[in-house]
């Protein structure tokens, strides 16, 4: 017979088991500070029609989408969350609660170039608060909190939100009587990557002159506490509306933190964080790592003036942000900084001396009643081979049952990492499981 | 502005939060369950080559995939989860230990002709256990332990395992010299939907004759105590080996339930199950709800003598169970036994009688620290209308903040269902709070 070679598709992740052990841990973090503000779990389908996800589309985004026809239909796989969050919103309109908060945390699907550290098939955990024609501003200042919640949380090193608001950009820029500002604000969004010289290079080539561009690279290229930058921002005395209005919200949003009780070093005025894309309006966000500048944004966000243009006349602001996780764990995987000791789900193993199970059987449901992860490893081996395939799947106590053990109503229990044993009845060696599960 | 209509795609489930809330707690106990016994997780992509998911594929399933091609590649989306296990253990051997455990509840796909109660994409949950060479009949037994932890957790009603076995069929058939049996469990696979007369009838249909049929019939139709029907099977005295294995086989896995410590009424040899699939080669499983048998099987599965022919050399015998959610969820929403008035996810909402939100920030952060799901309602509206929302997303508590609460450093706790309202410190309202949630 000829075997068909096992394989998947390059740009796709799967994990070995104790790595989505790991990769599931995280995610139920997120989750947990995600329910922690009360947002609602929602669950689209993977597969919509091409007409409703392609709606605002275009560009890019069509070349990269997986499209293909089944029967009468032109379908599509979803290639964010955001486009089937708008038609939720849109369809159950008058089933909703505004502000309307919803998590969704599900895989997306681009069928991009691969490339290292790219996917094609990753999830996205986000978190969006939808408005019924206005949405307060203090949801923008929401949006850093959480994701300080998160990145607190999962415990990666230092990291730190750089804050933006494109009101107070497109002002300033409208200031200096520049018209192009989505091409502008596209270039200024790449100044991490290239550095300021080829920003002002790639400026002058547009219709700008060298004052504007200097203005441009010294207001994006500011720093100081956020305080000063306030500060600065406010004595440049720059009196268009726009201007005006993204000062207040990025003070209000700063203000906010401020008395959020949590680190200031994690939070910062960036001027030149633009998030090219033409969808943001306000308040925009990117997360950086401390160690790993690299990776790029971990997390990214901001305000939009209204979501669901494409479906319903209705008015429907929000803001949010979202964690590209699966790109995010395998940085950190090559990166060689998560710990896949833990193997095993297990709590404990039990292993029979002989092939009598009934025993055996009687242990393992009384043990598993008490909330603890038990089974039972049967196997026509022999118990050396039984106590290496503990070893292997790294359980940490397994319980030994041999003759004697039945015959006094015994077991005996075995720390594997200690090698510490203890024979007694089963009531007791439930107690000291429980106690030891638990330190 | 021409609006595109908001839809989904029909045969494709979603959900308002209400009711994905009440999915998600359901998918949480049916997990908790698989890790109660040590099954590990894997997440296969949802797209893989077409030729490999369609190794073993042919007739029904070819017709109902999603097959698309993007750039060179010949994709297909997985429509099972069996099949991704295969390729998964054939190309990590050497990665894994044996037996290996593993869980997968994510979504499949198929383009069938959607019907009532049928989904074109929906989850299955599945766990299987493979070994390498060999797999001890234990894990047959364990399986259905499994459905009853799971059904008794999920609380719809009494249920029941069917269990057969198609060794002890196939030999039966056998004994009675006949040869299409493949053919025949198909026919008698049918019997729950169309009754014993019609069975015969299609049996009658094939090459058999008048005394084969009946007792074919005789033999599927028979009913008693597990007990009785295993000392039948005893006296029947067949003395093919294949029949002798397979009543070993099943008289092992219900010896192993009559030991679990579990209700003797959840689970019955039923000899006329057969599960269709060629798949399948010893014990099978189906299970069906006491007051719901319209909605036939819940959770069904079986014994496999070698997962990955098509992908290895090396002989893995397994077996394994799923359940599919999507639809068993359908079902139950249909009969309006689910209870959906859990609208939120939060414990508290804060609402603040001016907009100063300083103080409900504190007030906020405090509560979260104690593990409260807990957030403000950030709002342009009056307090009348604040309240209003409250109601509406149903939260149980919610916190007050005035201006004599600022002042006096109190705050308002109000349950909403009672009416009930206290005015004290924070520290007390926490713990107020605290008591009656884990209450």
């Amino acid at each position: 017979m000829t075997y068909i070679k096992p394989k998947i598709l390059s740009g796709f992740m799967e994990l070995l088991t104790e790595e989505q052990i790991v990769f599931n841990e995280l995610q139920d973090k997120i989750k947990k500070v995600y329910e922690s503000y009360g947002f609602l779990p929602i669950d689209t389908p993977v597969i919509e029609y091409s007409n409703i996800l392609l709606a605002k589309a275009g560009g890019e985004t069509e070349k990269q989408i997986y499209r293909f026809t089944k029967g009468d239909n032109d379908l599509a796989l979803r290639f964010d969350q955001t486009v089937p969050l708008a038609r939720y919103v849109a369809m159950n309109y008058n089933n909703l609660a505004f502000p309307f908060k919803r998590y969704q945390m599900s895989k997306v699907f681009r069928g991009e170039r691969p490339q290292k550290g790219r996917y094609r098939e990753f999830y996205q955990y986000d978190i969006d608060v939808v408005g019924d024609e206005t949405l307060e501003i203090e949801y923008d200042a929401l949006m850093p909190k959480i994701i300080y919640d998160i990145f607190n949380q999962i415990n990666i090193g230092k990291f730190q939100v750089k804050i933006n608001n494109r009101k107070l950009l497109n002002g300033f820029l409208e200031s200096l009587n520049i018209d192009n500002k989505q091409e502008i604000l596209r270039i200024i969004d790449k100044i991490l990557k290239i550095g300021s010289s080829k920003v002002k290079e790639l400026l002058l080539e547009l219709n700008l002159n060298n004052d504007q561009v200097d203005k441009i690279i010294e207001f994006i290229n500011l720093n100081g506490s956020n305080q000063e930058i306030l500060n600065y921002l406010n004595n440049l005395d720059i009196n268009n509306e726009l201007y005006q209005t993204g000062l207040k919200e990025i003070e209000c949003v700063i203000n906010y933190l401020k008395n959020s009780n949590i680190n200031e070093e994690s939070y910062t005025i960036a001027l030149y964080i633009t998030r090219g894309l033409d969808y943001y309006t306000g308040t925009v966000y990117e997360t950086y790592l401390e160690k790993y500048p690299e990776f790029g944004s971990v997390c990214s966000g901001g305000r939009y003036d209204n979501l669901a243009d494409y479906y319903t006349d209705k008015l429907l602001p929000g803001v949010g942000i979202s964690i590209g996780f699966t790109r995010l764990f395998s940085a950190l995987m090559d990166k060689q900084i998560l710990d896949f000791s833990k193997k095993t789900i297990l709590d404990c193993l039990i292993i029979n001396m002989d092939n009598n199970y009934q025993y055996a059987l009687n242990v393992s449901n009384a043990i598993r009643e008490n909330d603890i992860k038990v089974d039972i490893h049967y196997s026509n081996k022999n118990f050396k081979q039984k106590l290496k395939f503990a070893n292997k799947i790294g359980v940490k106590y397994i319980i030994i049952i041999g003759e004697d053990e039945i015959n006094n109503n015994k077991v005996v229990l075995k720390n594997m990492i200690t090698g510490d044993q203890v024979n007694d009845s089963l009531d007791k060696i439930i107690e000291i499981l429980k106690k030891e599960l638990s330190s």
